[in-house]
């Protein structure tokens, strides 16, 4: 089961490299379970992380994510078994 | 009228950071315009580039892009008034 990954950021911020950066470091721990992963400028302070549609991340209610826990919440949703290695377990 | 971009490329060819250098160069020429873009992982030696589901390159005809006749092709069909400014013409 391939799934889809959004990162919907607020580009007046100037959070572009920022959105870069989490989509590659999902992209290389995720690269087979990706079927595609999107990023969505828009503005408003906006930094928020979905799969499927579903969010797993909200910048406005737990701050900015390290890649680790954005990782492994997306881990738990779509292949719970999964070590993510020693970094990011 | 803001437009969807999906940029499908071959991870076996090692292309993701190329991939990913396209989508960055694409989201700040047409930031504005840009509803989402999108990488879609794949195989099999695909680099293809599309406009709300319409393909605007594909390296199997065209050889690799260079940013400027991307932007160029994408401009003229969501903008063709647009100039791309000195370096993009």
């Amino acid at each position: 089961m391939k799934v889809k990954i959004t990162i919907e950021y607020c580009t007046l911020c100037q959070w572009t490299p920022r959105a870069v950066w989490m989509q590659q470091e999902l992209l290389y721990t995720f690269n087979e379970q990706i079927e595609e992963i999107a990023l969505r400028p828009t503005n408003g302070g906006v930094f928020k992380i979905s799969v499927d549609d579903q969010l797993v991340w909200d910048r406005k209610e737990d701050g900015f994510p390290e890649p680790k826990a954005v990782k492994q919440k997306i881990r738990n949703k779509i292949d719970p078994e999964r070590s993510l290695g020693h970094s990011d377990k």
